[in-house]
């Protein structure tokens, strides 16, 4: 069992650390500059999670061995390429509280990497010699583009609905820790419904963490975070808190509140939280964490008790709990 | 035999039309915006030289039916996907003489975008049921990547050899073409070496494709190029005509010609052309298309008379001959 208040991540330090060579062992290029961008994006944070979704996934499934650290790395390449690509478009300055790299490489450096990064993901699974990995992880990266492409439609718009911001999230955040939980029950070749299980498991977590992603935006440390708080609503994303809380306001807050949302000042986002919390809406998104943690709960019950599970268990509840 | 004086694409039109209804209907998705910006770059232009070189090599290859031309559309699309992404790293606003993607939908749309068409290109590859197409495809798109990021390393270097000219436009453009050849040949079944000798052709003849772009820069007519003249140089690439003038030319002349390549003005060109011809750069840079395109040939010859073999003959000579 895991110690209770101790992270679960502490115990998976070992693997953390074997992730991180191969990360760095696998961005062998002949060019330069590709090996500086990417390890500025690659090692500068990050915990890790979806080559870990993968690994213990795979490890559950029966199976072993340290190759599982290279594959691991195409979930963390695909990763950084949406980053790379994001900050381009959101022309941010800051990720984990250091210079993005298209601050410091310029915006058309930091396209072809993102470009150069997916690729080489899709060339890394490519080496698991099994077509179903790639049918998994190129479906996975279409969807992931679309919905970056949703996200962008729907910038600045306060009447998304749940159900829209749903989508956005599932496409742009959980399937492709669903693909990194699907792909490691591929590797261990377990029945069908042992993969669904897994896949559905990998996207109930995805969701969960972009839930407690979006509330952390409106009360999060911001040297915790390694950015600026309401650093989402700024660059337009309107998500569940704030969509709860326009729902649920009377016309005169409503009004208030999308007048807050369309002009945010630093000096605002006080009386912004104080409306959103007026609402019960933060609580209501940390139900719908909940929710989707207890949903990733249940889709491991069938899997008979591993120390894998074991961990599966505390990412869990971790990712529920998390503050930055 | 093909006519002499009338175009192969011609002969080809059925092909381009099925090619062309095979982009449309592979473009579905449930983001219309992505259909929209996809139409714009796919239906505005273009030879289709890539699709064509696929379908013809596996036809070449025994692989026959209607199946090919959805297959042909992996090419497009990669092809589209590095088209959108070059526009916005050369903030370009005009492209086959109309306006881009980007000054239509804007940078953020058409980065993402051209991410989806990537993705979109190597989902549509899994349906081969070939890992191995998914290996070249998949490396092919790596080593572009790569082109694209060497390509912006050399930007405004006048010191650039031949020899890093050629990596270039080998990894940027002939590296594409020579994946659709030889993913014909793996669909087709056949042996390693006529396998390896269709790659070798699409390689040959992506190099004579560029090189010969590259000349037209210098050469062609504005409204027939649908873009200006020049227009490369003015982003910064310095390719093999003025590579070979800057070699060639006397310490004085060279001086005019780096000074002219820094700042060049519409009104500068002519005497930039002028010096070019003065070395002889042009010719030179056909005769090296030239060569390129008789080793394209020379690839061809283990393969019996076909009318496949035939149409490959006259689509070196026709891109080798072009105007634009």
């Amino acid at each position: 069992m895991v110690a209770r208040g101790k992270s679960i991540l502490k115990d998976l330090e070992k693997d953390v650390v074997a992730i991180n060579n191969a990360l760095t062992a696998n961005l062998q290029t002949h060019v330069p500059l590709i090996a500086e961008v990417g390890r500025h994006i690659l090692l500068s944070g990050g915990k890790r999670i979806r080559p870990l979704l993968f690994i213990l996934s795979a490890r559950m499934c029966g199976c072993q061995g340290n190759h599982l650290n290279g594959f691991s790395t195409i979930f963390e390449y695909l990763h950084a390429a949406t980053l790379l690509h994001d900050d381009v478009i959101d022309t941010a300055s800051v990720r984990r509280g250091a210079s993005t790299a298209n601050t410091i490489w310029g915006n058309q450096a930091v396209i072809l990497v993102g470009d150069f990064l997916l690729a080489k993901a899709l060339s890394l699974a490519v080496t698991t010699n099994k077509l179903q990995v790639l049918q998994v992880l190129s479906q996975a990266t279409t969807m992931m583009a679309e919905g970056e492409i949703l996200q962008l439609l729907h910038a600045g718009n306060l009447k998304i609905t749940e159900a829209e911001y749903f989508e956005v999230i599932t496409r742009k955040t959980a399937i492709l820790m669903s693909a990194a939980c699907q792909i490691g029950a591929i590797l261990g070749g377990v029945p069908a419904e042992s993969e669904e299980a897994l896949s559905q498991m990998g996207l109930n977590l995805g969701i969960t963490f972009q839930v407690v992603d979006d509330i952390l935006d409106y009360t999060g440390d911001e040297r915790e975070l390694g950015k600026e708080v309401c650093a989402d609503l700024r660059e337009g994303r309107v998500t569940l808190p704030l969509i709860h809380a326009l729902a649920q306001a009377s016309p005169v807050d409503r009004e208030r509140l999308a007048a807050i949302a369309q002009a945010l000042t630093p000096e605002l986002a006080p009386e912004l939280r104080s409306l959103i919390d007026k609402y019960g809406s933060l609580d209501y998104a940390r139900t719908v964490a909940r929710d989707y943690t207890l949903k990733a709960q249940e889709n491991l019950k069938t899997f008979p008790a591993s120390l894998e599970k074991t961990y599966f268990g505390a990412i869990t509840e971790e990712l529920l709990a998390r503050t930055h």
